[in-house]
């Protein structure tokens, strides 16, 4: 595969999903074009866009003719796409199984939860939930930080990226409990010159958007 | 990598999430040893199975000393596993990012809709939920199948397994409309041999634990 053939489109709305997708490109040095979006403005619902993820929603990469949409496919797609950055263990390697695990437990698990208990729902019964409780799915995430200082250990990977932004943001909201296994992850995952690059740079395209719509 | 290094153990639970996964590693022609739990009795919440899945959940797989837990990454991993089998298409096929997006989106969007659905739940804006709306989900999948067989076009995959077992109980139980796209998927999907020989043995492991417990 030619660098020519790995380059991708990233449709992205500043300071929402797709801003750890972008932090990811960042990471792993990729070819990459951007499409921004403006989604206070509807853009997500319009027949273009809608055609090429009929979700409507953002992250979404486009590849040649291939188009991956879902946070954590995208992750999961570009870090393989991008092996030399060692961003994802290869299959072969005892970390690959964690990583996936790590991976999808954020969208099947972390995501449904923090919504539930945001909207103040009746828990129903751990066997029929996708995801247990919301005390489980802090437990698990709480321990593997303590292991840390990444979730693979010491070994940095595309799920710190999805799970540093994703804890960033649900923090700063006050979505979950900031306890200091948390935070510490967080502050560490700051440190990351992708990450600042990138908020720095979702903070410009937020103003532009500002500014047209002014 | 030798056959024997990809001998695994699935800790499954008849006519469970798991029961999908037991078909995928027979679809893979896969060496694998079956740890057979019983969760009404509630093996899922004894500490050596905690030690192993702080969640409690089915499937879940050893491979060596990895440990790979949550529905969508057991069916990544094995399936990436078995390449001879060709379910998973490999990262430089254009059917790679598709696949990835329908795995995950199963358990993102079309689970946690369906929670939600059943626990007739007050629908959250569109941009908080993680999945849109049901009928958004809905839509998307049923467009999906009409462009069939499967999901990948011509190509059955490992998504296949994942959705034709779930989609298969979710319409038994009455948690998702089934309209004549979904049928019709499923019951090309109860034509696999891998999910009839499944099935038989979910119904003789689930007769056994029955036996046991009278």
């Amino acid at each position: 595969m030619t660098t020519q053939d790995r380059q991708i489109t990233l449709y992205h709305c500043p300071f929402t999903r797709s801003t750890g997708a972008l932090t990811l490109l960042e990471e792993l040095g990729a070819d990459y074009r951007l499409h921004v979006m403006n989604m206070k403005a509807g853009e997500q619902r319009q027949p273009e866009f809608l055609a090429i993820n009929p979700m409507g929603k953002v992250p979404t990469v486009t590849h040649g003719d291939a188009v991956v949409t879902e946070q954590v496919s995208v992750y999961l797609y570009l870090a393989d796409l991008y092996p030399e950055a060692g961003l994802a263990p290869p299959m072969g390697d005892p970390l690959r199984g964690p990583y996936l695990r790590w991976m999808v437990f954020y969208g099947s698990c972390f995501e449904p939860a923090v919504v539930d208990r945001v909207q103040n729902r009746e828990p129903i019964h751990e066997q029929r939930s996708p995801y247990g409780s919301f005390e489980s799915v802090m437990n698990t995430l709480v321990s593997q930080l303590k292991a840390g200082p990444w979730l693979l250990g010491e070994r940095f990977s595309a799920a710190d990226v999805l799970w540093g932004s994703a804890l960033n943001w649900t923090t700063q909201f006050g979505l979950i409990p900031e306890v200091p296994e948390v935070r510490d992850y967080i502050n560490r995952f700051l440190q990351r010159p992708a990450y600042q690059k990138t908020l720095a740079r979702d903070a410009e395209l937020a103003a532009a958007q500002q500014d047209a719509k002014a």
